[in-house]
Parts: structure tokens; C-alpha cells; sequence
């Protein structure tokens, strides 16, 4: 197996002013076609550390990925340690300084000679070109006693890096190694516990034919199952793993999302559009979080007409016409104001569905009745009639505003799922077939 | 100054599966009571690499700190590869074993042979009890050479790991070395690149002391400065730091949002409660995350009224009264749609202010005249007199819809930033004082 060893360069990793992702995701990243990340190791940007850090590397790992330390600045040094390491000079890459020339002239930025000093790289590595960035990737070939390894230098801002790595690094790879074939395929699932998930699919999981192996992946927007083979043949492997997720239908089927990326978000979109149906939403403590994930997938306007956020009760009252006296009465957070919500969103776009939340996010707002986590959440539809039919729920949530924030929109937008699936109301309360 | 380096023992992070937040914790622990963590390494729970990665620490650091790989699972190795590292025996320790005994009562878990292991230690180390979990921490020192290391290994649950670091690792330290005092302010700026950032700032950061090292951490939603003091008595270091923050506003007073974790909505946010003044937003390309970059902070309902996601033009003309006529005239992402949406947030929610977004956010929908990352915004006020006014904004970013939505919603929130400022309209489009 193609070893991997992550170099990330930079003082904000080790003082913890940043989280490392990018290493996360190049780990998961490379996984899929088959290499193996053996090594993480995070330095500061200084010449001595990251040359020692390097030399280590390419002592053990057949391919190295640096990211970080490429930027314009003068503590941005990975370039010139790099150079010197291998003894190389730096010289203008031309094609380099065409696209940072327009780059900043496309933003409006000056081309100063920090700029300009991005187009100097290492003579005789391989420039990657960077088309949404102005710091190149690079990569480097060296032989080390019988072996020859491959060092990539990259940008450390996570999209630039990203996709210098789609596009030309797992490439590259591909080209320079025979890669071990691995087969990932993982189902996203949303709504059951982990444990009560794992009690729940145990006799499929143990059906598993054994080379097939299975990993549970929990996130706040759901657990995903994964199911890997390694060197078994692409087609044979893909069969077995379609095969098996058919089956577990028969255990968990509406807890089911789809395959990865699927997420609650775009197994509603994918029943939208199937079914030729728009959407509206009205969200309260979500804040404009229903929205914003709905709106994140390319091709929402197709059944996305829009949303109110009505953080204030007049706005509530105006752009949805919830009744005033039912906010006096029973608080914006409630089960009618919730129902009216979704309601007015149907009804004030003309859309077929809609979803609402209204809830205590936190930390303020909370009393004994109505402790911060507790959401209203309501999805609208209208009948063949043309009337507005409503259903509504509850659920507690925590004290953390950000985590409240996330469990309702997901929530919500899992009700309207469960709604155009047609699953009664009393399965979305209980979470039992 | 006491140089750590950390070592973190399992394959989720190497595989991806879990990021890595216990190192950016202990990485801004450590620096707070001035020792410096100078390396990260990852590896797998092998013998073998967990041995490597040891014994090369050894070498480098006065401290190790290792986590994870603990737990009662034969995947668990830390423990047995560093007796063997050693040359120490597996002993039982009472006082652990009695904890397991009672912790897996207490939680009516069984006390099977893989708990009774857990009270297993090398021995000759100092164990340090862990009252939050079953796994305890361990103690080992070393003599390499002339010098004295320390080697703590420690559980990799956050909370467990937390728990023994605040309550031991930490009195150990500074009971074992002289730690050097150490003082990081960061300050957010957002609206200038980081080249021309550099070069506008550059005579006062060539005029800092020569005590102060100055840092450039850029990310998509602003670039931030941090002054960093080793060494220096922590009131005076601080006093230096404000008065150099002080002395930056003279070049950059209106890039700069704040200390850190300052963002540009929560510039804005001071700036609204500061004033009294209330706001609404009417998105059309970013769907609802500038709404919910606002809400997404606790109290936002003191100045934030609410806002409506127009993703069709039905929605625009009903809900924010923009004229079909104009839509229709000039398109969707238009100057004129874009001052009426901006105006219709103001006038329908009853706001002071207003802020809007309109753009072809991708990967669809661009024309040779609108590309993909055209985005039109504005901002709306009422003045004294009752009057809405407007101003308005274009700008081009990228293909990428998710960057897109990211940098328009900054640039959104940005401009009414300046606006509340008084900062004139031509800087705006400049960027030049």
C-alpha cells in the first residue's frame, strides 16, 4: 500500500488557534483510491523544523503532502526551505505570473512584489497550477536509496488545497503508483442513535459476507455506514455493497438518506423534484439555518421559492400572518404559532410545502415551561384540494445555541422528509415503524 | 523556553474519521502558562510507530504528551509499548483497580478481565488518577543524555484527557520546570488582501519592538494580526500590544474588526447595539446565511428583526416589493433589484437598516455579461426624515458556489459595516482611504 506521510506547516496549528481539517480530510481523501496516510506531523514555519520534518518524511513514506506556509508574507517560508533543501534555485515560472497578474488585477488588488514573488518556484519541480488561488502547488520527485518518493507542497487555505488535490494530486498519484484497490461506499442514515442503530441492524451485520467491512461514522447530521473491501475486484465489490445496502432497507429503511453525500437536505430536494413540488420555509430560532443549507445545493431554485426568518413577532404577524392574539396567548414558541408559520409560508410564496421552526436557541430565553432547547417545529402542505393542512412536533434540544440551531434545521427539514415519504405521524414521534 | 511535543495514538485521525481538536486544545493550554508546543505527530496504534514516534520526541522535547489508545480494547496499546519502551513490568495498582471496580458499578457495567486490565500500569511511573474515566493517566521520567524529559500519557476522550491536563498534567509542569511567560493578542481585519495588507502596514511592523513577533493568519472571512510576547512581565507585554493595536488604526482603522474572536457580523452587531438601530436583510444568492451568520450569535434578537430569502422573483415582487417591471428590465442580479430588496427589508420589517444580496452563485445560471460570481448588494437606511436610501455594490468572486455564498455574505455584512461607520462609498469600491 501506497504510504502517506501529512506534513501541515504553520505556528497556528501548534499554539491550537486553528483545528487541523485539511489533514482529516486529505486522510479520508486519499483513503478512497487506496493510499494509506501513515504519519500526521504539524511544525512550526521555521527553515530548521519543516527541512527536519521533510527529511524524516521522505525517509518513510513513499509521498509526502505539505500544506501551509505558501502564502505571500515573509513567515511564509515552506517555498524557499524547500528550494534549499533540494538545492534548487528559485526562478519566475511564467505561466505563474501571468495568472497572479490577473488575478489581482480581476480583484482589484495591487500586483506588488509580494504578489510577484508568488510566481518564483524551486527550478525543476513540477508546477500545479492553482486556478482559484494565486500560490502554486508543487511537486517534487526524489530518488532516496532504491526508492524514488514524491513530495507535494500546498496551500493551506482549505479550498485552494482541496482542489489542487482533486485535480491534479490524486492524479498524479494515480499515474505514478499502482494504487491498492479499495472499494468505500457509505450510507448516510439520519434519526436513530448509534447504539439504538447498531441493536437495531445487528442480524443484517452479522449476515455480512467477511470481507466486507463495516464502520459506524457519527456526526451531528447523522451516523454514516461505511462499508470498505479492500482488493477485491471493483465490479464484484460495488455489486455486494449495493446489494447489502438493498437489504438493510428491510430493517432502517426511513432512516435511510442515501448514499454519501446525501444528507437530510438533499434526500428532501432529490422527493421535490421527483415529484415536480416547491418549497417554502419560515424559520424562527433556526435564524435563516434551513435556509442557508437548502439553498448551499446547486439547482435549488428549481423547487426553492424562499423563506421569512421572523425573529421579531411583528415580522411574524406581517410576512406570515401568524394571529397576533395566538402569539400573546400561547408565546411565538408553540405549537399553533408553529403550525401558522409553515402555513404562512405556503401561502405567501404559493408554494406546495413548507417547514417551520420556532424555539428557544439559547443562552437567554429560557423558563421553567419552555427551557432553552425546546423547539416547535411544523411542516404545511397543501391538499389536492388547495386547502393548508399542518402537522406539528416538540423536541429538546441542549443548552448550546449553535448545537440547538443545527439539531432543529436538520430536524425540521427530517419532518418534511418523513412528510413526502408519506410515514405516518406517529413514527416521526416515536422513531418506531 | 519548555519545548512540548505531542503525540496522538489512533487510525480515525490518520484515516480521517475524527479530527484532531485535542491537539489545538492542548496547544492553547500550553501556551497560556508558556510552554511551546513545537510538533504534532499522528500515527497509528502499531507498536512499532507508536515506539518511533516516542523515541523521537524523546530526543527533541522536554515534554511528551501522548493521548488516546487507552482504552480497554485490544486496540489499545499505548500502555504495553511504553513499558516495553522502558523495560518495565506491567504491575497492578489498588488504587485504580478499586476505581474501575466502582466506576463500572456505578455505570452496571461488568468488571471483566478487560477492566481489571485497565488497573494494569509500568511499573515505576507515576499514575495519575483519572476521576472522570476508567483509563488512568500515566507518568514517566526520563534521563537522555544530560537532560531530564517527561512523558505523560494520557486517555484520548476530550473531556478525560481535559480533565487530568487542568487537574495534574499542568501543576506537574510547572512544579518540574521554570515555565517562560508567554502573551498572543490577535486582531481581526476584513476587506484588504493579504498582500496589500502586508505592504500597507509594513512601517509599523517594521517599527515594532523587537520583543514583538507579528503573525498574518488568513482565512476566508478576514485575515487576522497576532502579536505574540515571550519573556516579557505579562502587564507590560499587554500594555505594548494595545498601544501597537492602538497605533494600527492609523493605517487600517477600517479593515479592522475587533480583537479576536471578532468576525464582521459581530462588528456590525456592536455597531447596531451600540446605536439602537435594528436590522433586516433580503437575500437572494446567499439563501439565508447571512440571516444565519447573524442569528448564529446569542442576543441577535435585540437588533435583528428578521429577513426574507427571495429565491424566485415572485418572492422578490411579493414579499419585498420589488417591481416585476425592473426584474424584468434588468434582470434579477441587478443594481436596481438589488437597491429595492435592500429597501424592501427596511420597509417591510421596519428596520433602520436593510442589506441585501443578489447573484448568480453557481455552478449554473452566468451569462456573458452576469458570470457566475457576479453578485450585486446593498445596503439600505432610513434617514432622519422618513426616507429609505440606498447604495449599492457589485462584485465578482469565484466558480465555486459555496465560496461564493461565503464571500458575498462577508461582503454584505462588510458594506453595512462601513455604513454604519460613515466610512464614504468611493472607499468602499476602492478599498483606499
Amino acid at each position: 500500500m501506497v504510504s502517506v506521510e501529512l506534513i501541515t506547516v504553520g505556528d497556528e496549528l501548534l499554539i491550537g488557534q486553528v483545528v487541523d481539517t485539511n489533514s482529516a480530510w486529505l486522510g479520508q481523501e486519499l483513503g478512497r483510491i487506496g493510499a494509506q496516510v501513515d504519519r500526521i506531523v504539524s511544525v512550526h514555519d521555521t527553515a530548521a523544523d519543516i527541512e527536519a520534518a521533510v527529511r524524516g518524511a521522505l525517509e518513510r513514506a513513499d509521498v509526502v503532502i505539505m500544506t501551509g506556509g505558501l502564502g505571500p508574507t515573509k513567515d511564509d517560508i515552506t517555498k524557499r526551505t524547500l528550494a534549499e533543501c533540494f538545492g534548487m534555485r528559485l526562478v519566475r515560472d511564467e505561466a505563474v505570473y501571468e495568472h497572479v497578474r490577473q488575478m489581482t488585477a480581476e480583484r482589484g488588488m495591487p500586483f506588488n512584489t509580494l504578489n510577484q514573488d508568488q510566481a518564483l518556484v524551486p527550478e525543476g519541480c513540477r508546477v500545479l497550477p492553482n486556478r482559484v488561488g494565486t500560490a502554486p502547488g508543487m511537486m517534487f520527485v526524489q530518488r532516496i536509496g532504491e526508492r524514488q518518493r514524491m513530495l507535494f507542497s500546498l496551500p493551506g487555505v482549505p479550498f485552494e488545497m482541496k482542489t489542487l488535490v482533486t485535480e491534479q494530486v490524486i492524479p498524479l498519484l494515480r499515474e505514478y503508483f499502482a494504487l491498492r484497490s479499495v472499494v468505500h461506499r457509505t450510507m448516510m442514515t439520519f434519526g436513530m442513535a448509534e447504539s439504538a442503530l447498531a441493536m437495531t441492524i445487528a442480524p443484517w451485520e452479522e449476515a455480512l459476507p467477511a470481507w466486507l467491512h463495516l464502520a459506524y461514522l457519527p456526526n451531528p447530521r447523522g451516523i454514516r455506514l461505511r462499508l470498505s473491501a479492500y482488493d477485491v475486484e471493483q465490479s464484484v465489490a460495488e455489486q455486494e455493497i449495493t446489494r447489502q445496502f438493498e437489504k438493510l432497507r428491510e430493517y432502517i429503511a426511513p432512516y435511510m438518506l442515501g448514499y454519501e453525500p446525501s444528507s437530510v437536505e438533499s434526500a428532501v430536494a432529490d422527493l421535490l423534484r421527483e415529484r415536480g413540488k416547491t418549497l417554502a420555509v419560515a424559520e424562527s430560532c433556526t435564524g435563516g439555518a434551513v435556509s442557508a443549507r437548502i439553498t448551499a445545493m446547486a439547482g435549488a431554485s428549481e423547487y426553492y421559492l424562499g423563506g421569512v426568518t421572523s425573529y421579531s413577532n411583528a415580522a411574524k404577524v406581517n410576512l406570515l400572518g401568524v394571529a397576533a392574539e395566538d402569539i400573546e396567548r400561547w408565546g411565538a414558541v408553540s405549537e399553533t404559532v408553529a403550525r401558522q408559520m409553515a402555513a404562512g409560508a405556503v401561502t405567501r410564496f404559493g408554494a406546495d410545502y413548507g417547514v417551520s421552526t420556532t424555539g428557544v436557541a439559547g443562552p437567554g430565553g429560557g423558563t421553567p415551561e419552555k427551557p432553552v432547547g425546546t423547539v416547535w417545529m411544523a411542516v404545511a402542505w397543501r391538499t389536492v384540494e388547495g386547502a393548508v393542512e399542518t402537522e406539528a412536533r416538540c423536541m429538546r434540544f441542549s443548552e448550546l445555541r449553535e448545537q440547538n440551531i443545527e439539531r432543529a434545521a436538520t430536524h425540521a427539514l427530517n419532518m418534511l422528509r418523513l412528510r413526502l415519504l408519506g410515514v405516518s405521524e406517529a413514527f416521526q414521534q416515536t422513531g418506531m415503524l
